[in-house]
């Protein structure tokens, strides 16, 4: 047998030992509160599944708790920020974004910006002592990963995955304006029928609406910048020695998992690297206790007895009760999507991020009514969850959702995890990755190629007209002569 | 209970009920030749899991033979045509369309569009036999059909679906120029990185293989019509007595199954309604004798004693032995995808329709060798025969184009029935409809909101300017005034 048929058939054994049964090694880059908690179920399957998963987190992280018992392993590295310093972050950055609707497009977008660049730049300062952990760094080498798994939301992942030569894979749920989708991950987002995220509109857009949506377009194109780039494209050039960006590396993800699904999103074109995984956290409920109540302060002295109050009570177990009739949320995608889930229709009283527009889908799809935090009355909640719980449109579009939730040819959780291992396996997904990636963005929009189309057909005219012109001035030339003659 | 809640549980029981197990009824529009070939693969396995299939098929039909014992059921209506008025036919179109590539672009396309009509007004005319025997169409109506499953090359079926009020699903390979996965569908192209199929280009074009990209675009957006649309306009609203065109009722489709996937197409956007189903024609290969050849004329006297003759033999078998070094093939859609699915590599020898452009993507691939049927000699197929069987790396790429095809969370076959059973379960798919389809040409391309929004930077520009002029006349008067006083 000559060499050539056996390194092909070394190609095809090797495609059959790495089966996801032998397990493989992720780094994770992890990012805090609901973000870490969605992530970990990921994780947490990964591991059932006989990977070895190790989460590289900093000493002052939040959520992400080595202490408590998990399979997950975890990697702590020093760091200067405190606990306190973190948590300070986040109350300022949720302070700061809830109140930010009751300002004007410009100072709110503005507001916005200046709130993820603090965030921005802390994150930053984690990155870098992390690569610049030279100890750590090696230990991370020679760990020889299979995977580096992260939310797109915390930079860093994409300029260790270029350190440690393997292959990225993020998750994420959006960001402002779907500004790295679009931008790092090439989703296209025709503005005529894809509603941008935070714009709080729908697909079924009035000309106006349109209008505003393509004001958010621009805005979001030409201003507003997710991270303070040039302060991430001077760091990654840096450390990696040449001239890089951000984007340029964040392009290079394999993957992208995105937790919504077309329960949620409204229909819109998508690329084959991107997979819908929205609801892969939500699971049948367990039973609960028969009379409950969710309460953390001092037991007030009118309750009746039939009320228990506990400090924390599984969410998902609730909605899931066969007697849950509607669900008063803040609108956070997990939540909506357990409501989702169990087809439970919902109050909802959104306060930032992406959570207005949640509640707007969910209203557009009639499976929700939705309240303004800073001005409603008690009378307006006990009129809102009337009407959910009375008219039954409510419940029964809620029902809806839950059965194109369920009915998929594979369970999100199960696609999430398949994607993981593809990658792992494969090495990378190099054939779903769209060539637009190797484009600027006059070549992405064409303009190079129909300027140059412009010009031929300008200079064919001006060729044309010089002939007719040059023609005609031969013709009066010769009638003159004539006439001379 | 109250009678809200008894319609939420009719509804979540209806659901239940309505299982894939317990059968559905599928009306099939059929189209001849390879087309009807891997349509049938799908309505066997529909058959298989329980549901029932009904083939509406005239009596000219070629390969559409409802003698051949199948447990698929037929419905033959008559027809003025003959089968050797579709044999002429589609050998006419067959033979120009094999002719074509030698022609400028511009009778190229023209000649294609001449052949494709007078195979539109064929169809017509069987759809017109069909719509307007009353008999048939009664009977079909009293059928009760869950669905309606047809290749869109074809129509006829989304007028069925309007008078039999049932949803549509299409199935389909390419149509020139992606016109009705663009118009119909809603699929968008970026010229920049999505190559026209038929340009036979490859997604990393040079600027003025994106020239030509974008002139193919411009043609087929503006210029060639896959159907005499304006006669089924007419016809359409003829009969549903109401204004109404082919393109609209082809967007009502609940889904498209596309008879491609990324191992094959290049990698861009694409809808949730859209689902990538290449290759499910595919299987292992069955075991074969130890010496075959496929020769159907008299046996030649020089024939070796260890050659056996065969009239015909099952190619995928054939593709799967395990002693296949290459595979010589015409590049139809059907045998590239068993030579992928076995992982051999090709010599490929194109005739026609997308053929071209199958063998350029595998060539692009590094899968394949082409030549050219008008040109090339007994000394090229041999040297590309030996290119591709002693150059391991055409092996190698065949090999990991077969490890995308096989490494599939579900099976295409699968996922396929999978869809077809939820368009019948749910009654449609409308979540997954994109809202393009209610927007007129220039809504879509957001021309409206942009020469508004130009208009507002146009006055607001004006009026500045006019203010400032009228600032300054005013200062300048009072100057001349001051002066003179």
């Amino acid at each position: 047998m000559s060499m050539k048929w056996i390194s092909v058939l070394l190609l095809l054994q090797l495609s059959c030992y790495f089966s996801p049964g032998n397990g493989g090694k992720v780094l994770v880059w992890p990012t805090e509160y609901s973000h870490w908690i969605n992530m970990k179920i990921i994780l947490d399957e990964l591991v059932q599944r006989g990977h070895e998963v190790i989460v590289l987190t900093s000493s002052a992280s939040i959520l992400v708790d080595p202490n408590k018992p998990s399979a997950i392993k975890f990697e702590i590295y020093p760091t200067s920020l405190t606990k306190d310093d973190f948590e300070v972050l986040f109350r300022k950055l949720i302070d700061k974004w809830s109140y930010l609707s009751k300002d004007t497009f410009w100072t709110c977008f503005s507001l916005l910006q200046e709130i993820i660049w603090e965030y921005s730049d802390c994150i930053e300062k984690l990155c870098k002592e992390v690569v610049f952990n030279k100890k750590l760094l090696t230990k991370l080498q020679e760990s020889r990963f299979d995977l580096i798994f992260a939310d797109a939301v915390g930079p860093c992942s994409e300029l260790l995955a270029e350190l440690l030569k393997i292959p990225l894979m993020y998750s994420i749920r959006f960001s402002p304006g779907h500004k790295i989708e679009k931008h790092s991950g090439g989703l296209p987002f025709p503005p005529s029928y894809v509603p941008l995220v935070m714009s709080e509109l729908s697909d079924q857009m009035t000309f106006m609406e349109r209008v505003k949506n393509m004001i958010y377009v621009l805005y979001f194109d030409f201003w507003f910048q997710t991270f303070n780039e040039k302060k991430w494209d001077q760091f990654y050039t840096e450390v990696l020695g040449r001239p890089t960006t951000l984007s340029q590396l964040m392009r290079k993800a394999e993957m992208w998992l995105i937790r919504t699904y077309w329960d949620f999103e409204f229909p819109r074109p998508f690329l084959p690297h991107f997979e819908y995984i929205g609801g892969y956290h939500c699971k049948p409920a367990k039973p609960l206790p028969k009379v409950i109540w969710r309460f953390d302060g001092k037991k007030p002295d009118t309750l009746g007895p039939n009320t228990r109050l506990y400090k924390w009570i599984p969410q998902n177990d609730l909605l899931g009760h066969s007697k849950t009739k509607a669900f008063i949320t803040h609108g956070g995608a997990n939540g909506v999507y357990e409501a989702i889930y169990h087809g439970i229709p919902m109050v909802g009283i959104p306060l930032f991020a992406d959570q207005p527009d949640n509640i707007a889908r969910m209203k557009t799809r009639g499976a929700a009514v939705r309240l303004d935090f800073n001005t409603m009355s008690s009378t307006d909640l006990l009129n809102a969850l009337k009407t959910v719980i009375n008219d039954p449109s409510y419940k029964e579009n809620a029902v809806k959702l839950s059965r194109i939730q369920h009915d998929q040819p594979m369970k999100p959780l199960d696609r999430a995890v398949f994607w993981i291992e593809y990658v792992m396996r494969h090495k990378g997904a190099k054939h779903l990755r769209p060539a637009s990636h190797d484009l600027t963005w006059f070549q992405y929009n064409s303009l190079d190629v129909l300027g140059f189309l412009l010009a031929c057909v300008a200079t064919a005219i001006g060729i044309i007209t010089k002939c007719c012109l040059f023609c005609c001035q031969k013709i009066a030339k010769m009638g003159r002569k004539e006439k001379r003659d």
